[in-house]
C-alpha cells in the first residue's frame, strides 16, 4: 500500500509512520516528493492494516495497490471456470439459461412454467420456497411444501432447481432439493448464510447487493470459495440509484469487469434489473451481447395474477421470443446456449 | 391505491381493472379525466396487491396511497416511544449516549473504554464480539469470549451493553450477556434474525441499511415489532452514494422525517456516517441538533492501534469533548443527555 | 393530479383544498377512503400548480398523473423520429455511428482519424473544439482552429461534424462549421443554450446530465422541441453513482424505456459511459442490443498520447472490430448500419 | 502520482512507462513490490497527465496524489476568508443568514419579506428574477424587473441582495442590481459563466451540483478564483441520491470536510437540500452544528400561493423560530450571527 502524508509532515511523524509499517512486518520505502511524502510500504497481505494506518499522525491517506480479494481473482486461476449442476452448465462458451416465476404458487404453475422455459431454451428453473419480503405482511413463500414442488417439476422435465436459500439454519432443507443455491441480493453480506450455503459443496448463485461494490462481491464470494466450493456464480442484478423508472439500474459493464478481474462466471438478471416486464427482453439481448454467461428471468403463466413480482414477469409467448433473440446474440458473441437434453 | 391507466387504454381494459380491483375485495371508483383514466381502489390493505395489478392490460401505474408499516407508524401509536435497557433511555426527552470501540480486543480495552466514556456522558458501553466483516481474512472478533469481556466491563461501569448480533443462531448467547442487540446495516433485511432478536424481547438497535429507503427501515422494524418487542431504535448510519470523500453519507434529515411518521427513536452513527475521525464530533453535534434521541460512536484508547475501523474512532480526550458540545447542543432543542448513575 | 390528505386531515383542511384546486381551474373530485381522503383534480396542466397545492394544511403528498413533457412524448408523436444531418441518420431503422478523438488535436491527427473510422463504418465524425474542463488548468480545446480542422475533415471524407457548444454565445460560430450540435451533459439544464442552440435549426444531441432523471432529459429536449427544432437526439452517457470501478454507470435500460416514452432516437456513449477502453466495445454491443439508434465513440490514433480522455478511447483497430461486431448486432435487432457514402 | 502496473507487466512495459514520466518532465521513482511495480513519478503538476498514462499497456491504474485545486485549497492559504457583500459576512467567526422568496414576485411581497426576515436576524435578501426551471412551461422568473424590485428592497431594508445569473450573458445586468452573484447548482460546471461571474470582482455564492464531488466544486470555485476575484462561497445544497423522501439528500459531512480542505465559506441550503417545509428548521440548526458559515433559507409570506417552490418555503414565523434556534446553536460553537445594522 502507499501512505500519502499531509504536506507539512513532520519528520517525527514520517519516521513514525516508518516504524509502524514496519511494526506491520511490511518494507517501507519513502519517497519525498516535492510537496509531500509517501512511503511504499512492500511485501504487503491486501492491506489489512490499511485502517489503522489512517488514524497515525501526519497521514493524508492510504491507498491500498492489490485488490482485496485472492482466490476469486483471474490473476490467480487464469482460466474461466465453467460451473455445472444438473442441466445447468455456466461460464466459458457456456451460457446458461435459468427461468421460472417468482415464488412458487403450486404444482401446476410449476410444470407448466418448467415445461414452456424449457421448450424456450432454459436449462435451469428458478422459484422461491422461501421469500425473503420486504414487508412481514406479503405471502412469505410455500417453505418445503414449495422445493417440493419444485423437485416434481424438476422429475418432469429435467430442469435443475435453482431456489433461494433466507437462512443458515434452512441451508440444509434446501440443499436436499435444490441444485443451486441461491443467496440473494439482500443476503449478500450474511457471512454466515454464505459459509454454511459453502459448505454444502452445491453450485451457489451469489446476488449482488444493491449497494455493493465490485470488491464487495468478490469478496463475498471468496467466503464461500474459502469454504472449500468452488462453484460459484456471481449474479448482476441491479443496483439503487437515483433512477425511479426501473426498480434498480442494471450496469451491464459490471459483466466485461467482471471477467477481467476474476474466473467465476457472471450471470445477469433483467427481471429485477429492470422491474418492468416491457424492459426484460432488451436487457436480456443486452446482457448476452456484453459477454453474460448466464440469464435469470422471471416467467409466469399469468403474470397479472402472481403472487410476486408479476409486473416484471414475462408470460410464456414473451419468454420464447426473448430466448430467440438471446441464442442468435449468443451467436454474434460466439458463444452457445444449449439446450435441455430432455426437453422432447 | 390509484391506478392510472395508460392514454388510450380501451374501455375493455378499463372493465378489467375494475373487475380485478373488486376481485381482490375493494372498491374500484373510476375517474374520467381529459386524457387518462385513473381508477381509485378503497378499503385496501396497504398495496399487497399492487404489484400484481402493474401488469394487467392498459396499465400505466399503480400509486399506492397509505405507508406499507403499520405498527411503527405515528398515525397509530401518536407518542413518542422511550427504550430502556439498564442505564439507556432513548427517546422523547432522553437522549442516549452509546459508545465504545468496534471491536472488543481485551479486558484492559474494554474496562478503560467504559470508565472514559462514563465519565465523559455515555450511558451504554459498544463493542463488537461478533463481527461482520467484508473480507473472510479480517479479524473476526472474539465471539463468545468478547461477550463476557463486555459483561466484565458492564459489572465495572454499570453501563449497559450494546452488542452486534450477526445470525439468528447466535441470538440466544448474545442476548445472555447483551442488554440491547444490535443488528447491523447488512443484516437490516435478514428477517429471520429480525425475529429470532425480536422474540428475546431485549431492546433492539436496528441499522439502516446504505442503500435501503424509509420505508424498507420501517418494515424491517415491523418485522420486530410484529414479534412482539415494541423496543426498538433506528439508527441512520450513512448511505451509499457517489460522494468518496467520506466512507458512507450521512444524511441527517431522516432523523425529523422519522420523527414524522413513527414514534420509534432514531439514533445517530457518525462513525460510520463519515468514515473519519475528524468529522465525528461536527457530525455528533449536528445530530443532535436535528433532533436525534441519540449517538453511537466509536471510541478506542489507541485509534491507531485498533483492530478494526480505527480511523474513525475517537480517543478519550475526543470523545469527552464531544459529549461537552453535544450536552449544550441538547439544552438548545429542549433535550437532556443523563448521566450514568454509577459513575463515580 | 392527485392530492393525498393527512389521515385526520380535517374537514376544513378539505374542503380549503376543493376550493384551491378550483381556483386553478381544475375540476375537484374527493374521494373518501376508509382511511384518508384524496382529491383527484381534472383538467390539469400538466402539474405547474403541483408544488404549492403540497403547501396548503393537512396535505400528505401530491401525485402527478400525466408526464410533464409534451412535444417529445410518443403519446404526441407515435411515429419514431429520424434525425438527419449530413451523411448521419439516426432514429428508427437506423443507426447512425459518430466516431472521433475527444479533443481535435491537429488536421494530421483528424484526418487519419475521420478515414479510418468511416472506413470501420462510422457516418458521422466527432470531436472536441471547445472543451468543459474539470480543471481550469486543462487543455481547453483549439476553438475556432479547431473547428476548422474538423470541416476539413469532413471535406475529405465526407462525414457529418458533431461537435459540442457550451456556451450560447458560441452557437452561431460553431454552427457555422457543424452538422450536429452537442450538448454536454454538464449544460443540459443550461437553458439559454439550449434554446439558443434549438433556435439554429441544427440537429442536436443532447447528452444526459449524470444526475438527471428520464423526466428532466425529455424536459431539456422540450425547450430545444419548443424552440421549433424537431431534430433532437438524446444521447446516454451514463449516470453517477456509488460504483467505481467505472467512470459512470452506464444504464441502458434507458434506451427501451425512452422508446416507450417519446419519438426521439437514443444514441449511446459507452466511452464516457465506462471510462475504460476495455469496456467499450461490449458497451456498445449491449446497446445495440438493447435498442439505441445510434453510437457515440471516441477513437484516437495513438490514445496513449492523447490531450484528453485517452484512457478510455478505441484505437483504429480496435474500433474496426467495435463496428464489426454492432453490425452483426444491429442484424439480430432488424436494423441497419449504414455506411458512409463517399468511404472509397 | 503513482502509477501502478498490472501483475506480469513486462519489463519493457515498465520501461517503457517510466519513458513516458520523463517525458512528462516528472521523474520516476519505480519500486519493485512483491507482486506488482508500482512508479511514483515526483515533481507533477497536478495530474494533467494522468489520464494518458492509464492507456500505456501493463498499467492497472494511475492514482493521483496531490488534490487538483490550487489556489482554493487551504494548504495554500491557512486562514480561512470572510466574504463581504454589503450587509452580509461570511467566513471564519460570522456565519450570515440569507433568506427570502425562491421568486421574485412583486413588489409588496419582496418588502415584506425582507423586513420580516431582517427583524428575524437575516443579513441578505434572496430572490429569483432570472429562474432556471425544469420545464419551458413554468414560471421563469421577472427578468430585470424582479431586479429592480430587490433593489428597492435593498433600499428599505438595507440587506444585500443575493441572486442567481443563469447566463454570461446576463452577468453584466445582474451584477448592476445584486450584491452577490449566485451560480446555480445546474451551472455549477458552466465554465464561461464561472468566469463572466468571476470577472465582475462581485462575491460568487457557488451552489454545489446535485452529482458534484468535494473536488468538482472546489475546481469550479478554481475557475473563479482564478479570474482574480477572491470572494467565494461554496454552498451545500444537497446530492441526488436513491432517497426519496427528501428532494435530494443534504450531506451535511460536507462542511467539515471541506472546512479541512479549503479556506473558503461554506453556506447550507436546506430548503433545496430537504424539499420539505418541515424539513428545514431542524437541517438549519444542524447545518449551525455541523459548523456552517452561513444559510440561505426560503421565505415566503405565504408558501401555499408562492409561484415556485412554496412546499419547501417558510413563512414568517417559521423563520422567526428557526432564527431563534441557530443563534443559540451559534453560541454553542462559538459563532456569532450578526444582526442586520439597519433592522429598527
Amino acid at each position: 500500500m502507499i501512505v500519502v502524508m499531509k504536506r507539512g509532515a513532520t519528520p517525527e511523524q514520517i519516521e513514525h509512520m516508518i516504524q509502524r509499517v514496519e511494526e506491520l512486518g511490511l518494507k517501507a520505502h519513502p519517497i519525498h516528493g516535492t510537496e509531500r511524502t509517501v512511503i511504499a510500504a512492500i511485501g504487503e497481505k491486501r492491506d489489512e492494516h490499511r485502517t489503522s494506518l489512517e488514524s497515525c499522525p501526519g497521514v493524508a491517506e492510504v491507498v491500498p495497490i492489490l485488490a482485496p480479494y485472492k482466490v476469486a481473482s483471474r490473476e490467480v486461476k487464469p482460466e474461466s471456470t465453467v460451473v455445472r449442476a444438473g442441466s445447468l452448465a455456466v461460464g466459458n462458451s457456456h451460457i446458461g439459461m435459468i427461468a421460472g416465476p417468482c415464488s412458487v404458487e403450486d404444482v401446476d404453475q410449476m410444470i407448466a412454467t418448467a415445461r414452456a422455459v424449457s421448450r424456450a431454451g432454459a436449462t435451469a428453473l428458478r422459484g422461491g420456497a422461501f421469500k425473503p419480503r420486504t414487508s412481514p405482511y406479503s405471502f412469505q413463500g410455500l417453505k418445503e411444501d414449495g422445493l417440493k414442488i419444485l423437485a416434481v417439476a424438476r422429475d418432469e422435465t429435467g430442469l435443475a432447481v435453482v431456489t433461494e436459500v433466507i437462512a443458515a439454519d434452512d441451508v440444509e432443507l434446501v440443499a436436499r432439493y435444490a441444485d443451486v443455491l441461491q443467496i440473494g441480493a439482500r443476503n449478500m453480506q450474511n457471512y454466515r448464510l454464505l459459509e454454511a450455503a459453502g459448505a454444502t459443496g452445491k453450485a451457489i448463485l451469489l446476488k449482488r447487493g444493491p449497494s455493493a461494490t465490485m470488491d464487495e462481491l468478490l469478496l463475498a464470494a471468496e467466503y464461500i470459495l474459502n469454504a472449500g466450493n468452488p462453484s460459484v456464480m456471481l449474479c448482476e442484478r441491479g443496483i439503487r440509484t437515483f433512477e425511479n423508472h426501473t426498480r434498480y439500474t442494471l450496469p451491464l459493464a459490471s459483466v466485461p469487469y467482471l471477467h477481467e478481474r476474476t474466473h467465476l462466471p457472471v450471470v445477469v438478471d433483467p427481471s429485477h434489473g429492470t422491474g418492468h416486464a416491457s424492459l426484460v427482453t432488451p436487457m436480456a439481448c443486452a446482457a448476452i451481447a456484453a459477454g453474460a454467461d448466464g440469464l435469470i428471468i422471471e416467467v409466469h403463466p399469468n403474470p397479472e395474477k402472481a403472487l410476486s413480482d408479476g409486473y416484471q414477469s414475462l408470460n410464456f409467448e414473451q419468454f420464447g421470443q426473448a430466448m430467440a433473440l438471446c441464442r442468435k446474440m449468443a451467436d454474434v458473441v460466439g458463444r452457445q446456449i444449449a439446450l435441455n437434453q430432455r426437453t422432447p
